[in-house]
């Protein structure tokens, strides 16, 4: 029987293989039982900020909140760890955002605040409000409605038929973007224009919200937008009266150097949603923040948002992901992707910029985006049946480079085109970060001098 | 400013009342931080099957896990809490499934179901089928494709335009269902030739699956299925060739007095969802099982369910689940389940039955639903505006009650009826049971009784 590797009772990512067991994480080390290990460069996907293997601190506030309620009905009680998360979160914002929610994943978070934003516009008295706006390329996670935000065309492929779609607008990626002889300011009056165009489309009073990552994850390898291509998409939005909601479940609470992506794009979004960088992995914990524009709304009308889950706000989850954040400030941890994030940059930059299959470097922090091309001169991508990121990866992490590099397809178009992101823990050391830049620059050289891949390459020019 | 209660920063379910804070939680009894304290009758939403207050066993489970690799990357890696989990659940149905995924929400577990159904009818190469056939006053989740499912009118009612609906048949509820004269053969066979209708005119070769609670839950107030009911539906499914998914959020792992809910209904679905019991609130724990029918067909089509969370098979979150599930069985508590809730059954019944208010007490193991009526003979429900089932559930949390159950409305016609659900937990004693039922009893004829809702009530008759 296919479907029974090993007596296997797991849903594998695929059925028939059976993955390698990790049995033990120390600091950026990963070990398998098999024995083999690898440093884990990218968080596996941007999620375990602190690195791996336990702190005594996480240990001491998981088990306190399980001695104190773990789980109480949310219909009418509330635990400390929630508040005090939820009081983290918002002071966070510096009194841009009025109020948190917490979630047990992205793909909730992103739901949560489609469902506020509908309920937002009910409440102003705009009900003809029922469209999305959301960009080519991008990725809000994998529950349908998340699903039908996103414009990643392979992660949709299967479920069309049930996607309730928003409509899509070209991305920020100048790399592939910007026309020749084109200013990135005539880029950024071109793409505005598409998105006034898209609003004409629709119809602007029937339009909800334009939702963005600030710095594209998985489905472009961390691509950042910039402040003059945010504040001209907020202009839009203004003028039409519809919300903008930044998804920062990948690229934000750190990951860019500063806690939240928007503090770096000159504008602040109305909702935000928040992930992995919150609780660094030790627990399934995400949130979503409102801006006082959304509250006040909704403190005036009843004040109840239609929505909640069994596990939103739970005490277990919210402790954790509250320690994390402590250490994080205790550890002056985001000084250090500041800081170290742009050696990492500068190294990147020049150890494989001048790789001939290396065609964009991109990022900021500690969430760097290595994009790979046939040719570098036309930019074009490899043919998508090279599996070119996969493989790449599984190079990487198997010795002499021992190095996990989370692979991605579609920067390109959304199908074709291949990247890796490098994400390093907050808490690496300049040496480990040495360490990594060489192994990896080792491993991407190497794989790309492989005369099985040569003359596929060669054959295909 | 109406939002900033007491500086808060919690989106509370309303943001305009900030909730009593929960500090501590011993056995059933939940302590406030005001001094106030109450017996958990309904475990939550029937989440916290093993009670309050923490367990060495799964503390240690806990804390061995986060030492060993809390979080670690789908992609390429599996760990042997999520290995162990999955084997357990896939036990426990005596080779009826294959293979489990684990998710961090019953909302997650259901959209998942829904996209895992819907790749099995492309990958069967009938791309065609792309509905989904639920039941009215049903409640699957609250992310769009669950929310969409969900036949919970108030729920859904913010968010129509963004849901791609289902479409919805009558629920099986003989106390609101069953014609005068009708026999329950009779009452089941109009509602199959309901469903053959529902397949007929959206043509039944379009239909991806039928989906149910065995036991409806808080839409509905505990109202189980029977086995000439599921199989005269999974009969029909089966003609057409559609898949038949049951949702046990609420109603599995244990609540029933099986395991799982199924085991009880005469039919095994092709797709199960599981939750709230699955982790006994502890941990954001879901999942969901996959039949051979539907494993076989993903095997031999490449093996990749194309669907992902960062957060799914989840280490630590498993390993407190695994515990969960060991400690019930190792304490033989659905043996417990099983006793208790036969006796259970006949408190309710004998105590409340004959009040002039009770419309209906129905439930399976430790999950029932008492639904209340303005008047006993026509079944007629109250007035939405009186808030029946809120009010009811706030005086009997309250001295000298202190009986905390899960209220609920809609029971009648998805916006009218009030019920409360009686849910203890899995471990609670004959002599808690009488107590609670004895408490829930005098509140319930207490809360009746007040001379603000007599008047009220007459008025409207």
């Amino acid at each position: 029987m296919p479907n029974q590797v090993d007596g296997s009772a797991v849903l594998y990512r695929n059925i028939n293989i059976e993955p390698p067991t990790a049995v033990k994480g120390v600091g950026n080390w990963v070990y398998m039982s098999t024995g083999h290990k690898f440093f884990d460069a990218s968080c596996g996907a941007a999620v375990s900020c602190l690195g791996h293997g336990s702190i005594k601190r996480i240990e001491d506030a998981m088990v306190d909140a399980t001695r104190a309620v773990s789980y109480i009905s949310g219909l009418d009680y509330i635990t400390d760890p929630v508040k005090k998360l939820c009081k983290f979160l918002v002071d966070s914002t510096h009194g841009r955002m009025a109020r948190a929610a917490l979630y047990s994943s992205g793909s909730e978070a992103i739901e949560a605040a489609m469902k506020i934003a509908r309920q937002y516009v009910v409440m102003v008295d705009e009900p003809l409000r029922v469209n999305f706006i959301a960009r080519r390329q991008s990725y809000h996670g994998a529950t349908l409605g998340a699903l039908g935000l996103s414009g990643h065309i392979g992660r949709r492929s299967f479920f069309e038929s049930l996607l309730n779609s928003a409509s899509h607008v070209s991305p920020f990626n100048p790399y592939h973007g910007l026309s020749e002889n084109e200013s990135i300011s005539q880029y950024v009056q071109r793409l505005a224009d598409e998105l006034e165009a898209e609003f004409q489309r629709l119809g602007p009073k029937t339009v909800i919200a334009f939702v963005a990552e600030p710095v594209v994850g998985a489905a472009q390898g961390c691509v950042p937008g910039t402040k003059e291509y945010f504040q001209a998409m907020k202009r839009i939005c203004d003028r039409h009266g519809a919300l903008l909601i930044f998804d920062e479940v990948m690229c934000g609470m750190g990951r860019t150097g500063t806690l939240h992506a928007w503090e770096q794009m000159g504008v602040v979004p109305d909702i935000q949603t928040i992930g992995k960088g919150l609780g660094a992995g030790i627990m399934p914990a995400a949130g979503m923040l409102l801006s006082h524009r959304v509250t006040d709304v909704l403190a005036k009308n009843g004040g109840s948002f239609a929505h909640g889950h069994t596990y939103q706000n739970h005490a277990v989850t919210s402790a954790v992901a509250l320690e994390v954040q402590r250490i994080i400030s205790d550890e002056n941890l985001l000084e250090n992707v500041r800081t170290l994030g742009s050696l990492l940059k500068d190294l990147l930059k020049n150890q494989l910029e001048g790789h001939p299959n290396v065609g964009n470097i991109r990022g900021m922090g500690f969430f760097w985006g290595i994009e790979f091309v046939k040719d570098k001169a036309t930019k074009e991508p490899f043919d998508t049946a090279l599996n070119i990121s996969w493989r790449l990866h599984e190079m990487a992490v198997a010795p002499p480079y021992q190095m996990y590099l989370y692979p991605g397809t579609g920067s390109y178009d959304g199908v074709k085109g291949d990247h890796v992101i490098v994400a390093p823990p907050y808490n690496i050391s300049k040496d480990e970060l040495l360490f990594m830049v060489d192994r990896i620059t080792k491993a991407i050289v190497a794989f790309f001098a492989q005369p099985e891949i040569k003359p596929h390459l060669k054959s295909k020019l």
